[in-house]
């Protein structure tokens, strides 16, 4: 079984819903909009993540023999929907913002327009999808922003929130930025490059420290980062200047090491002196060890010899805000638009767009969330990208939407660069669709 | 691609220190034990779980053809450790404590003695696949400690980081001792039972709120539950209670609805009022909508007319403790202790086994952490589950792991059930440990 390409991953109401619908020939075209209905408290923007996986799902999306027949077997379903899903595919059309797109609370990130039965069965999965990759690049992307040019690398898979989670926080903190990740299966499925050192254990296996660094040093010659916080780090800073001089002469160099513990700024600047004054200047320090965005800044600041960052547990979980408030509504069915009311969820109805304008060509300046057909001047930021079921163009590569990323961190204005709350970025709600929301509300 | 059983879901460095472990023939017997260094702000226990899913992963755990050539390519390993990878199966023991059961900081949980690169390569799945499901098991059980019995839903699958987030959160959430779960995979895979009701969309695709209900009711004559928060929620008990005498005619039973905005409490004893004077008392409340366990706690002790609780993303995330501080670590290689000793994340060497002690038979009164050949009076909770690579007995099944989770909870004293930090369960480390561990500091 594999949970990720599952057409059973769906919450059961789904299929439920899909029942009633098909019994009263509901299946004209329903529109659907994934948008976040709030920032959570730490964060000043979001980056859009995840398209890549929703389209990959939904050209995929199959119920499978098996599947059918556990269905079948539960006997829960009518046979209306089970030969409805058997011959399931997807045939709707898809918009949405690029990933590495910078966005706001309001402003739908994608658009889902299908026959009814299938725009409702692909929520909970498209939610699932989204919303997790654009939470990760969304807090990658502030250790991006304080770490000053240096490298950050992911650690995070061992404590991601499974399988999938560790492999997709290794491609939504590449997306953000950066460098790479420890996460080999990121490297064959996305070609991510990727880092890696030693662990505590390769050092306690050996009965002395000064050996370990040896093996470790001839089994990879060309990659020798070295873990020297198992016992005493400046300690360890001196043995690995000492080895250095006889793995020089087998003409092996060494990269760098790892500080993982204590005092990371202060053991940086020991270690960096011993390493210069040991001939080895040009050797780098990788810092980790329950590292986030204010653990970066704080050393960044503090002007600590740090080359590298090592960015785990807190990236890959969002620590400081492990969802978003995200929501997939139903805006339109049958051309007719359409708003949930419910207290302190109400949304905006229809099929909508959003434009962004830059001050002085250069930074954000608001965005403008208004209906479809309302054309304002300026850059739409919702694309179709898939028709009937069919992508329009090919994926546009990791690599180039992490320059769109990397484009769009360098259009936030200074103020929204923080890591502190800020006053709300200016999304407007248009005329237009204040009109058409009270259209709505006459009309219920 | 299947995330969940590839052999490549691990960090770069366990392939590393692999191919330098086989370079030195360092393939003697690595004893790695895996605990919690120390418990999140807002718990007073833990609850062992994903054991399971460990032991599946080492039962089938291969690199495959593609994987392996994918290695190859990169140009980074050694043909020594490629050929080992191609034959590679996992020849290990397990020792653990069964899922369900209640642990504290320095117990492990968990002990693989293995060769030490298979030992070495497994780190990174084996703490992703323990930490996620005992994170989402300890947090599930604080609501299942306040719900007063009151029946509890994992509706969390929509915000769960990815796929296998979503299916295993649901199978820990039930192993805690909720009822059960919306996410169909689970039901397949581990027959938890499921539950639905309708979404907004549902609602808002009809152009009457009565017509909606009246169309899901017919879809689904057995499992009506309602949504009625979509426009005004004592409007809509209002509807549901005219469409009953429809609905009964026709021998249908409304046999709920779900409130998911607003006030909960106070919209709950509302619409009990309404549904017992329009003849509906037997017709249950389900609240919904941003629940955890302190929300679930609040109403419950307001004696608000609910009778079931979906719990989704506070649960799903563990959004207050989004991982656990926990370890796996090298404790003896080749019949040798060894510890760790780095600042802040020292740990106890050698193999060990945890006893635990009840006070009055009734309630836990503590723990002795001790060496494995230190037998105590008591019960041990470590047992051996898998020997040379195959599972000693089959897997005792999901129910009786959850009686056993029951049970367990049954044993907690009423301090450490509590919502709130209460001081620490007294775990004791016995001489025996003490003294082994200062020996192996004066040999290091």
């Amino acid at each position: 079984m594999n949970p990720s390409t599952s057409a059973l991953l769906t919450d059961l109401y789904e299929l439920m819903m899909a029942q009633a619908y098909l019994k009263q020939g509901m299946d004209e075209p329903a529109l659907f909009e994934f948008f976040v209905r709030k920032l959570p408290e730490h964060r000043n923007f979001l980056i859009a993540a995840g398209l890549e996986q929703v389209l990959d799902y939904l050209s995929e999306w199959r119920f499978s023999r098996e599947e059918l027949t556990w269905l079948d077997q539960s006997g829960q379903f009518s046979s209306q929907l089970l030969d409805y899903l058997e011959r399931l595919r997807f045939t709707g059309d898809v918009e949405a913002m690029p990933e590495g797109t910078i966005f706001f609370p309001q402003e739908p990130i994608l658009r889902i327009v299908a026959p009814l039965p299938q725009a409702q069965l692909v929520e909970s999965r498209v939610m699932n999808l989204l919303s997790f990759q654009t939470m990760v690049a969304s807090k990658a992307a502030r250790s991006v922003l304080v770490a000053g040019g240096r490298p950050l690398i992911d650690f995070g898979l061992r404590r991601a929130h499974g399988a999938e989670a560790g492999l997709f926080a290794a491609r939504a903190s590449y997306l953000a930025g950066f460098a790479g990740t420890a996460t080999v299966l990121a490297g064959m499925a996305y070609q991510i490059p990727l880092y890696g050192t030693m662990a505590h254990s390769f050092v306690q296996a050996h009965e002395d420290e000064t050996v370990a660094f040896e093996h470790f040093a001839e089994a990879q010659p060309d990659n020798v980062v070295l873990l020297i916080d198992s016992y005493d780090t400046e300690a360890a800073a001196g043995k690995v200047v000492s080895l250095a001089r006889t793995l020089q002469a087998r003409g092996i160099t060494i990269k760098g090491v790892r500080l993982d513990s204590g005092d990371l700024a202060d053991h940086a600047r020991k270690v960096r002196r011993i390493l210069n004054e040991g001939g080895l200047p040009h050797a780098q320090i990788l810092a980790s060890g329950n590292l986030d965005e204010y653990r970066v800044k704080a050393l960044v600041e503090s002007a600590a010899p740090i080359d590298s960052f090592a960015v785990g547990t807190a990236m890959t979980t969002s620590s400081d805000a492990s969802s978003l408030d995200c929501a997939y509504k139903l805006q339109e069915y049958a051309g007719r638009p359409c708003r949930k009311r419910s207290e302190g969820k109400a949304t905006w109805p229809g099929r909508k767009q959003v434009y962004r304008y830059l001050a002085d060509d250069e930074h954000l300046s608001h965005d403008i969330v208004t209906t479809h057909n309302d054309q304002l001047p300026g850059e739409p930021l919702l694309d179709l990208v898939m028709k009937n079921g069919r992508r329009l163009a090919h994926s546009p590569g990791l690599s180039e939407l992490r320059r769109h990323a990397a484009a769009q961190l360098g259009q936030l204005p200074s103020a929204l660069q923080s890591l502190e709350p800020v006053p709300a970025y200016d999304v407007r709600i248009s005329l237009a669709l204040q009109s058409l929301a009270q259209t709505v509300d006459r009309r219920l």
